[in-house]
């Protein structure tokens, strides 16, 4: 499970049918310092997350799992919205 | 999932038997500024993508799950051809 | 398997009903010096971990089967307490 | 699925009883243009491919897929020999 | 499937319960030229593998399938013990 800040959207209309109704959200995976670290992927929301908030997001059949949507051709989902990080 | 743009093709005629029939395009994937980002890859093409569009690609099971060929050895598919991308 | 150092927590209320009860733990991997090696990431404790601990940590479907999870969106899991390394 | 070319064998006799009888090539991996890159991977070839032939490969459980060999650790195949690139 | 070298043990009291009687080395990956390459990784070993042997690993649902335990959170295994490898 990764950090991740949900930065924009994309619109696809031709697409899989079984992506039909995802939300695809633009994801910035962060370090700890929420510094952003590495390239941006595309993850479907399935926690109603907003522009600019830090998420959760988990890649490969957990992406589906979380989508509740077995027979779509998705890898990285949004899991949870982070309240709060403690390091100690 | 990932964005990439289709920037070729590739001819195999001594493949997989389960791989015939699927059309491999060659994706170079990119970063949110729509530049190069890493090497191209080979993707599995479900939606009918040109050479030259901004497509949307997954990688794994989810791949098969695409190309409607659990039974072929494929682990990246082309899913969606982007309309828009909006960074907030 | 890899090896990483527990260094904090995370809370998410809004999340996927499916990781309600889940220990959420920022865990930083390590080499094998134990000094930190790439971005932390967040693990699903499975084993009782502390802050402070070095743990073994697995990836994908392996994280769901050490949570006793298959239908939640978990692909990284805590799953043992390092007591000793031994490099021959 | 990745451009390859296969520069060597590996002999393992004593291994798990289900590779008994998979030919495993060392299979560099390639950028577009046909340059090394990253580390040789061991695939297990699937296609008759000989040595310095250009050739895809798969990951994962595609790999078993390929080997028809789901019962067996494989992970990475070789599953078609390159005719043409074409890039546009 | 990577090639390795077994350079150690790790030793967990509390872990999972499925991977007690499992053997966990330490393994440090390899390039083609026998040298060392990224991070060591934990390896179940499936095939009786000594320190400073060479030797085959695999990842993800491979290493569950090499170890003959599918209910395991076991992501990387040791599959065979490499005697000769040959670039052409």
């Amino acid at each position: 499970m990764y950090l991740g800040k949900v930065i924009g959207t994309v619109v696809a209309t031709r697409k899989d049918e079984n992506l039909i109704g995802t939300k695809l959200m633009i994801t910035q995976p962060l370090d700890i310092d929420s510094k952003p670290k590495g390239e941006p992927i595309i993850a479907v929301d399935t926690v109603g997350a907003g522009i600019g908030e830090l998420v959760i997001c988990v890649k490969g059949t957990a992406g589906r799992i979380a989508a509740r949507k077995m027979d779509a051709p998705i890898d990285i989902a949004i899991v949870g919205i982070v309240d709060e990080i403690t390091i100690s």
